[in-house]
């Protein structure tokens, strides 16, 4: 039998659906399960899009430009202008999604062998996309007791080595739900322009910042165009994540020109991804505002109910749908699947994804776990009574912690 | 300024939109341009996937299983059962395009440096998506005057050595229409067997094989289980370029479940692709019966019109909807350019694509263009027409041919 390459071999798999063996056999039994494992937004697409889709004149559903349609490309621009971004149409290159303007970016901006800061927790398909381009991650840790603030400049300056080409943040950040500040974005940006690398920013979860918080984003920045390099979705931001249209955005030409090389190999992205994806701009504020207010709602919610449950710990996060929890379990992978194979309450139980799958140093997160917020309000609270009833009965479960410790985690 | 990546700096750029510069400028002047340089066919889509897409109930465009969705996938079962060819869901993974199930398929089998053996001229996208693996791809060369026939075995086992993982082939071919036999597909068995090889086969245009041929695909091969790898696509077949749905198939299970790894990192395809593409199981046989009529008889017309052209040859192939004519021009890059910048007759010219694009040895093909019969047959027929005067009136056009030429371009 011929061999399967070294490359497929040591490729990771995704450790967010690790555990769906056991949901699948659990789903069998007729329990209800709660998913708060993957970022799928439960939230209705926006009518405007659909109906372009449904409404479509098209007789040959044809390839379209390489870098997206034109038309498209325009909206973009006036997207980005109402937060301050300005691009003209040559900055920007339609991607299948995020996923692909993460690969095209790598492969544009690094050499396999060349190294990558990210600070931990990151997004774990980073570690597929970098495995895949030969990318090596330098992760820079960030900790859950300084609710994953980025750590100190010299924590970043003392991973940089000869083959260091970029640092990459995703802000809001998946899976911590963090967002960064603009003094850590000028911190970064003092770095990058000192030791001449790229900035990639993953900036999907723009519009989902809370408590009156403004994004800022790299694009922002003045005396970045050489250095910042833009990954951006449609996925989250509308729940369109099915229309596989993403972007990358750059204006740096260097870098669209290379990335343009490797988009026209595949040709191009999704037609109706691109006609959905367009309509976007004629979808009325007062959508994107009640996605706003329902998701901080529900992030207000989850995490006082965390925090309420004894030896849990949550830092309240500032963006995305995401937040990071720290259980009394002895491992949470453990307990995750726990939670699946041998739980139930009046018929249901939860799953939510281990944290360690999203720390690249091994033992960090290992009684941590991401949870999306990407259920209504009642499943939510359904689900947080399952979790409280879970760890009370948990054979793996940690002692209760200690005073001190109690008032630690809410300084 | 950070570096832009040594992979992307030497990222080969599209041999097939090389020439698109010219083509905007003359658009600009209002001639009329027949394209014929790429294989975006003018067929209208099937109205039953349009309309499945019309009619899906969304409410929530979301994420699809990373492999495909599983309905989509059995009907594939299906579909592949018409032509004999038996296999499972499980055997298979929608990609997006078939652009991805070669990026895919060159990951999961080749390592970086590993060689992978193509007869030539071949889709030039290999070049792409070999060089973003790292694929070392060795050409073996199909000369225009044995129309294009598989090399002999020993042209093949001359060029294997230690690092050789693989055999690629088109069949039908891009971008020679050529059709292999059956005895040609039992050659290549022999020798991936022997020398424990993939064989990888890009089967796309599956369904366009002329004068009563029928297709042989590698999965009706018996004892190749563990060898064939299937790229294929919706795309041509259905005349659904945009709907980006592919598929990678194999029998053996260590490429699928590596693919997936791949797969799981962006995801999933395009939900609205899958929906459509489901749906060309309730196409009407009538649909790709009068698509087949009408590509065959635009190549008798083409092959026909090119042949009777003083100092044109065209082998008539069996399949695709491409043919490679060598031209009487000192080089058809020029040509093509001149086409463009200044040839016009009757407010008219056309576009086709240099066939050097598509050799990956230096200076074979020069005289060779590559015409996508993807016009209506009135437009096909204006287009050769231009084709005929331009040639007459080309600076560059070589002598005439002689009369020994003239008959040995027929035998």
């Amino acid at each position: 039998m011929p061999q399967i390459s070294a490359k497929g071999t040591r490729m990771p798999a995704s450790p967010i659906r690790k555990l769906e063996t056991f949901a699948t056999q659990a789903a069998k039994t007729g329990v209800k399960i709660y998913h708060l494992n993957i970022g799928q937004p439960d939230i209705e697409t926006p009518a405007a899009m659909l109906q372009a889709v449904r409404e479509a004149d098209i007789r040959v559903l044809a390839y379209t430009h390489s870098a997206g349609t034109e038309s498209y490309r325009r909206r973009l621009v006036q997207y980005y202008a109402q937060f301050g971004i300005s691009v003209t149409p040559e900055d920007i290159l339609v991607t299948t999604g995020c996923s692909e303007a993460i690969l095209i970016a790598f492969m544009t901006c690094l050499d396999p062998g060349d190294e990558l800061i990210i600070p931990e927790p990151f997004y774990s398909n980073f570690n597929g996309f970098a495995h895949t381009a030969g990318v090596v991650i330098k992760p820079v840790t960030s900790r859950i007791e300084d609710a994953f603030a980025l750590p100190p400049i010299e924590t970043f300056e003392r991973l940089i080595t000869p083959r260091t080409k970029g640092i990459l943040i995703c802000n809001p950040n998946n899976p911590t739900g963090y967002l960064y500040s603009e003094a850590e974005l000028q911190t970064l940006k003092t770095i990058v322009q000192q030791h001449n690398l790229y900035l990639l920013v993953d900036e999907v979860y723009r519009e989902f910042c809370y408590d009156g918080k403004r994004h800022v984003s790299a694009l922002n920045l003045s005396g970045l165009d050489e250095h910042a390099v833009l990954i951006d979705s449609t996925s989250k931001r509308y729940s369109v994540c099915g229309a596989r249209i993403g972007a990358l955005v750059s204006r740096n030409r260097a870098v669209i020109e290379t990335a343009l090389k490797f988009a026209q190999a595949r040709i191009s992205p999704s037609t109706y991804g691109q006609i959905a994806a367009e309509a976007a701009l004629d979808v009325p504020p007062t959508y994107l505002a009640s996605v706003h207010r329902e998701y901080e709602s529900r992030r207000d919610f989850l995490v006082e109910t965390l925090n309420r449950m004894d030896g849990v710990y949550c830092p309240n996060p500032g963006g995305a749908f995401y937040v990071i929890a720290r259980l009394p379990v002895d491992s949470s992978e453990s307990f995750c699947q726990w939670l699946l194979e041998s739980f139930r309450y009046q018929g249901q139980t939860l799953m939510m994804a281990p944290a360690a799958g999203f720390y690249a140093t091994p033992g960090l997160g290992t009684d941590e776990v991401r949870i999306a917020y990407v259920l209504n309000r009642p499943d939510l609270s359904r689900a947080m009574t399952c979790l409280e009833v879970a760890l009370n009965q948990y054979p793996g479960r940690k002692q209760p912690v200690t005073e001190t410790q109690t008032v630690a985690r809410f300084s």
